[in-house]
């Protein structure tokens, strides 16, 4: 899709302008993705304020055919030390790069240092998240992927229950697996992260590695996971009960699932981040069970299982209509149990459009 | 293993006196694993040079538990901006912390002028990889889980083939599925890398991701693949053939395996990085096969699949006993086939010691 990729640096270009940069050196290898469709594991792109005439994408010698197809529209060149390469281009046109900004809550120290001593006549300016702001809203195209990896984790865990994966006697580590492999089943191309299946007293650490804990009747089960699917991630955290819930486990479950809800409904263009948070932390807090909520209701998904913006008592800024986020309260009552409802959706006006299908009603298996 | 961890931060506060440093704030979360133990997503560790009684480690809230159980030999703190606070806690002592270190090869400009402008009275110093020189040399713990790992792989590989999983018709990704998740059945916490299963002509891309190619007699099968246990990892590459081999592809295999051993019998402590890769390369270059050998001969392994040092021709220094390294050459006919044959070894006086222990005969399956 070489016109999508144009079409994000032609957006950058606009950015860039603002910035009053010549050019602008992208070494991030998301950024680069979005920028150009390469999915290789080493790359950089000297992206110019003129367009795509005067843009050269770097890689090495072990991705050449790869990067014909996947970058046909850029000068290409070959180096294994990508950065550095097109430094070293740029200031051999001093007058066309004068100004060269660079990623620079990406490149370290060091690395600034090494290519700064290269950059004669060209100065390296501190760029830092320019393409990250376009991707803050998605294109259909990335809607679509996102919605394909949810769908994926989605009939996992309908799996997952239907064929029994949930049964007393099985380990954390068994179940984890199985999801993990019922994702790939539905077409995932990996895995968001490290699934999290939590039994028992371990669905009160929020995030518990799969062990060999066995699940007990009478157990919350607390599934956190996600699948990747054309670079995108979904993620999803379902609780349910194994056998009939007690009281106290129909109670905390109520409890964040209205959480979850009222933080749904905050979630509209033009919300504060941090209200977004509050709307949903002020149902937990009147129950006093604020303490027991100890992280941020969500984070942005995309070609980052977390990444802006950050739905949090210290989120900044504010939606848009486009924005993919999570919702994902949870209470954790140490050494009993816990409960975390997470959802993927994306920022629509009006309500926001809901990506995790799953069922939220306590699910009893 | 809290003396094991000890003895290691003993060791860096060595480094830190030779580079007249009174702290160092460490934030690599491998490093600190390495120091600590600390397994989890966020945390930041001010080592002192004075001793652990004046080092602090910062970690999350939602890592209270975790933090306490893995890292119970020092004070530690909670808050989200884990290396933020430790900044601030040394600027509150600056005569005690005067000169501190920073990794500044992994922290980014953005984030050191952070950290910068709360360092009053602090003067934050870059100190580059002073961890990962303790690193570069694997302790007997260390060498135990890199055994473990290239047990994990060989084991899985064997029973791929003996239960029939490398037969025509097969897709390449079912064929990784397959030996990914025998890997986690003899005890991997994880795969090291996604796998590659490349068959036929894409066993000549070096890098090829397992698609839906089929594998068909007559085929090289590439097979590069690693696991994961207790943080280390392995990596090993074998290549096979469904069905006879052909003249071209006995004598291409040939060539890849006496380059290999040539690569393997070169390393011993003292050999110079560089050496090792052009002992090797000089087999594949002297059959005229050079430019088909478009990468380095191999990598140190350890927390990361890919670490310090690189044997390559770009290689810098000279290796230690100790060191757990790659030896991984290989040969590539664009449009044909290709073969790379991969061990991970650790250098010993002597022979190293080769850890990953799958036949390097071709195999016909």
């Amino acid at each position: 899709m070489p016109e999508l990729h144009a079409g994000r640096r032609a957006a950058l270009r606009d950015l860039l302008g603002a910035e009053d940069l010549d050019a602008l050196l992208v070494t991030d290898l998301l950024n680069i993705r979005y920028l150009t469709g390469f999915t290789g594991s080493n790359a950089a792109l000297l992206l110019h304020a003129d367009g795509d005439d005067r843009t050269v994408f770097c890689t090495d010698g072990r991705y050449t055919t790869q990067a014909a197809a996947e970058v046909p529209d850029l000068e290409r060149v070959l180096d294994r030390a990508s950065a550095p390469a097109l430094v070293r281009l740029a200031a051999a046109h001093p007058r066309r790069f004068g100004r060269t900004g660079f990623e620079s809550q990406h490149v370290s120290v060091e690395r600034f240092a090494e290519l700064d001593g290269i950059a004669e006549g060209v100065e390296l300016r501190r760029a830092p998240g320019l393409t990250e702001r376009l991707r803050l809203v998605k294109d259909d195209t990335e809607v679509a992927a996102l919605r394909a990896a949810c769908a994926a984790a989605d009939a996992a865990l309908t799996d997952l229950i239907e064929h029994g994966g949930l049964r007393p006697g099985r380990t954390e580590r068994e179940v984890a697996r199985e999801l993990e492999n019922r994702m790939l089943d539905h077409g995932a191309e990996g895995v968001a992260f490290p699934s999290i299946v939590a039994a028992g007293a371990n669905s009160a650490i929020p995030h518990h590695r799969p062990d060999g804990t066995t699940l007990t009747t009478g157990d919350f089960v607390k599934l956190d996971f996600g699948a990747v699917v054309g670079g995108y991630h979904s993620d999803m955290t379902r609780t349910l009960v194994l056998g009939s819930p007690a009281a106290w486990q129909q109670e905390l479950y109520d409890l964040v699932l209205q959480a979850q809800e009222q933080g749904r409904a905050a979630l509209r263009p033009g919300a504060e981040a941090a209200a977004v948070d509050g709307a949903a932390r002020r149902v937990i807090e009147q129950a006093g069970r604020g303490e027991e909520f100890p992280h941020g209701l969500g984070h942005g998904v995309g070609l980052e299982v977390h990444e802006a913006p950050s739905l949090a008592t210290t989120g900044a800024g504010t939606l848009s209509a486009g924005m993919a986020v999570t919702v994902e309260p949870g209470v954790y009552l140490a050494g009993r149990g816990g409960v975390r409802i997470e959802d993927t959706l994306v920022v629509r006006e009006g309500t926001p459009e809901l990506l995790t299908l799953s069922p939220k009603e306590l699910v009893v298996v």
